[in-house]
């Protein structure tokens, strides 16, 4: 709520000069949103809800997750006009945003599903300053996983932490004895080796980084072959997209991570109408 | 600054628990930024400054607005491997996002002023909430007009806004009793006969919204016909791409704006790389 | 609204040590504010909507414009006496103030506009920190010209911009070129030359900074001579007050302004009594 | 400092577009505040600390206090062109305004101390929202008595108190029981006999309130006659002015309070000039 | 409530994840806030009220100052059960210590009361960070003094000022003549020499530190000798626990402070149950 | 850093009214922070980094973890006088916590591995708002496992939860699906046979709450015999002090977590005192 009264002060330091020009004080509207292309909407318990303290009264709305198809009536409000003029673009900024995650995500999620249907989609933390824990519950709308949502929540050993400690295993070890054991540690790894180094040093779970889909399927056959594989969650990441998800969900990984649903999903198109009450 | 304090907690809202269990304090680094693709670099001005009170020393970094190709090096670092180590998420999605936004901006530009040399290309208020300022930055380094960066600093008149006033000409000379001399005004006209009818009230910048390219060559020979071209700037907006731009900057108007410079530019690749000083 | 909770912390950084002592939890009271003064009272709207998640019940206030004479009930209010005798300083502060400024800001108005109807009254950026918005909505009350908000909403070129650019001509050519399509550009300018410089360099606002009335018309009248009065708003500044504000309207300026109107304006006097219900 | 961000945001929300068109980054230059009319200057060790972290080099500025002529010398300083003038404005309104109150304040003092060389002239809570504690110093620069900074810091049992409690002597009394020892309990009345009850009571302080010259005399002689007088302080507030603040002065009260010196102070005259380095 | 807000973000930056996982949006529940050990309650007019806010409908709860007994049930409330989960630890947390607090005092209170019915017992500033407001509100539920609540709202002269200074009596003048006559004076001395020149000085309260019961006696006999008992406060600071404040109470002390009752006060115990509406 | 700030702004909201009477602008001291009692100090890096921002030289301090006796030199310190006295009290408050909750816990931890060296002591979320992050790090610098820092950071199946969702084997088998994989899964159990179900659903900790040592051991024997101990972190919680720390650690948990190191710590003994240059 107070993010979003700082994203209107953002969008109207001062005033609206328009509509305070234009529109009298007391003039009572409704306000439409409405689809103009197809997807999957989001966060909107989170958008909508911030609308009643300003005044405008919410009168229905959809739940995250549904589908929407062009002219889809997403939300309907009633308020005063100058309000409503006032949020109007700060909310569809964000919900066009947001649902364009969910949409993208879902897709990932369909098709990787089609081969393994275990498998999760997960977001990174490549996402825009500002907005993770709302990109993170698109994500979730979508049906995927948020992976971890910030560096406070899970240990995720990376290519510089390792050149800095020296080893994977050692990097692994030190992270089970220091960190606090109600969190999981993760570690990237660009080989097999390294993969399979990691899980011996008691990784909970592995990335293979940057990785073709041979080199995964081969690293899920080796920890298989040295009996790991049930003792850790297998990460796919770098490089997937919806034309090559499946390829690496077929590897039998347990999650395949990508920035590709954050980081410029199509938006899905709304726009607000008002009428006259 | 302060903003960039809350990303970076938003980002670590306890600390890096990683980096806490890996890396001991004192431990001081060089960091490098290295392009990974190629485009426009944007607000380095902005992001490297807000580091030396964190205590990073930034030793050099490229101005605004330099092309950058895979193996550039952006920005040379030097500070305690638990800070940089921190900042880098951040830092990075920051700079990724501005500078594809600035790239994009500037491919629209050189297409568009290869056919007509004076025209501007413009953004929108389409930009992510918390992120107005920099993104309509990355759009001036990209050569691009800022276009009203809130809805504090120009009149521009929408549907809604004619739709409760009633017709073209009235909001327009509504606006201009009841608006400041010091700001412009602006109407967004979906037909010919609206622009002339905005100009005649004394618009000061009349968009056509949504309309063909043989429209708005229509519309600028209607209005030249009139005697009124001079009297006003003319913009074009709605379904411009980077594949129709010249046919919209080759019909003679003023501006072309367009969200597609600041809702999903490819991300210009980087990448940070820590050394052990 | 976050703003009136700062001030209100401002002036009970912990809370009411005296009605905490003196008035007990849970008594209701009603409160009037009353006018000891006359004037135009202003920003009811905005002052009064903050009491209400208070738990403030507001039953009726005057709205922004209204005359005062000494007696007047500007509003009505019932709620907990703790919190209306937390509130009472604070409230009337702001808007003793802002009434100061809205009925001046018509004195202003009124004797200019008897000379010269068109004429524009504006504020400048003279205002205390803080209370930029509240101020430049005061004047508006009071029937005056906000002129720019903020330093972000439109180009004025001062005598420091001169003298580091240049020229006045070449100021105004590089501020045309660099700033945005969005905005207008006005010149400060000290002499009927410059005056015509700027006009010619595409000045959409001309300052007349700090010259006597006699020079204003002279500058006018060379305008118009030179077929560029249409072209350009005319603003007359400096050294402007009630006494004198008839003669420079009578110049035939388009807009005067000054900073009378919002650096110390006669507070209109407002008190506010409590009686039990 | 987190409040002059606050404030410089204000002017600027994005950025000054006059600035960022005309003046390239990276030109230093020397910056000087100087006088424009007299008065003592105030809060400059306040307001030019917050300069340095924003990179503008302050090489010397006069201590609070000072007596300045028109032509004075107030600051001198060095920084980037573009961060000088967009501090300005707000540099400049702030004190201005806050000199002003010092400058008034000094001219209370003087005249009432001409004939009670023990008075103090002391500020009231009528202060401008969000301005309080840096009002309250300029009071003290000046060598006024900042009264109680807040509602929490003392007791003063005002009109709508007593009302609501029943009786004076009620009032102080409960406030003597209920509130903290640390702090003093003042009353306001507006008899003699009332200012005899609230001293019987055992008020540390009584305002007279809009009592006039004589009747404050008569007050003051009457607790000399009871035995009362050293018992207490007395402060007369009401109506109280440069034109007869010597004679409220010449009646022995201890304070004099107005809110003539925070109210509506004329400014110190302050500009700012720029050259290049 | 804007603090209740960042505590609420500090105990869930992102958001619950196991009730995210677990309990589904709409299930309305009740919840019970029962005590488990006994004591007195406070600060539930504070607490319960911020909730409200949140959607949480608060039917009952205790006022502060009343007594436990385990098995007391503090507040019933209603409410989306996935918003009474995640406020639950930091409502309890606020609430154990807050209420610890005021039964410590009340303990102190009482056992000093029966010896000197009129002495006062105070906190200090010995209090935790962010929570300096509720806990002396605490205090005072529990019937303790506050003491001064900040730097802001007393004089209080110790150690290392009068160091600063040169003596005790120079410190009192200059004290008496620069602060504002709002504040009292109190100073902080270690013999009953500095005793009694602090009274001589003027000083409005001392602070007899870290005195023995026996010293603190004959420093009251020693000012009652004087003829200076009636002319200051005595606060007897230092050392003070449950088992001596009798000793103290009984020296004819008007003040007893001390930080045991702010600094680990056991906490009293609370638990919250939900039940399915 | 800006929370320092807000600390200070409690402690003195308008300024320290003492120090502004009696110490001049200018004089500058030196300060030590020297310790009354023994203990581990704790925080040092956090707390004087902030001080160097607002003019405080910090020469050096004592590394977080020393083992302080009364009279060890905890830091010393240079600059105004009046900084450094307005930051005292604040400074001490949070250090003296801070260092109590380090030492207390580890003399859990020394307790504890004395008989169980691989047992970890760990803190749990009853901590005092606004203090989570510091509270934390104090444990961990006492050798303590901080458990998780808030709600968003791993699972914990309570009560409340369970007592909704219908049983724990539902609970844990949601959780597992619901949750992100970068998310450890723990449940609160009460009984043996809801460990087991807790375990064989998949849970990655189970927490024994309130158990007695002899069914901590039957519960851990239990999940031997089953061949399920290797599976999963067993926590005993509730009840545990340093008066039976050793007992539950010999039963072979493999984490003991206790709010007795958060809630009530013994202060450890600071002081500041100042001395002239």
């Amino acid at each position: 709520m107070r993010r979003f009264l700082d994203w209107l002060e953002e969008d109207a330091p001062f005033w609206d000069v328009t509509t305070e020009a234009l529109i009298p004080r007391g003039l009572r509207v409704k306000a439409v949103v409405i689809a103009k292309s197809s997807g999957i909407i989001a966060c909107t318990e989170d958008v909508f809800s911030v609308l009643e303290p300003l005044g405008v009264k919410v009168k229905e709305y959809l739940a995250s997750g549904t589908q929407l198809s062009p002219g889809t009536i997403v939300a309907e409000m009633e308020g005063e006009a100058r309000t409503l003029l006032v949020v109007e673009r700060t909310l569809l900024n964000l919900l066009m945003y947001l649902s364009g995650v969910a949409t993208i995500t879902r897709a990932f999620v369909e098709k990787a599903r089609k081969v393994n249907p275990r498998v999760r989609v997960a977001a990174t933390r490549k996402t825009l300053p500002g907005l993770r824990a709302l990109t993170k519950r698109a994500v979730a709308i979508g049906g995927g996983d948020t992976h971890r949502l910030s560096l406070s929540d899970a240990i995720l050993i990376k290519d510089n932490h390792i050149a800095l400690v020296g080893s994977v295993a050692e990097a692994v070890k030190l992270a089970k004895r220091k960190a606090s054991f109600a969190h999981k540690v993760e570690v990237e790894v660009t080989s097999v080796e390294d993969a399979v180094e990691a899980v011996r040093a008691g990784a909970d779970v592995v990335m293979l980084d940057n990785m073709g889909v041979e080199e995964v399927r081969l690293c899920i056959e080796k920890l298989r072959e040295l009996g790991l594989r049930d003792r850790v969650i297998v990460e796919a990441s770098g490089g997937i997209t919806l034309d090559n998800v499946e390829d690496y969900a077929a590897t039998g990984v347990d999650v395949i991570s990508t920035s590709a649903i954050t980081l410029r999903p199509a938006r899905v198109d709304l726009s607000m109408e008002v009428v006259r009450n």
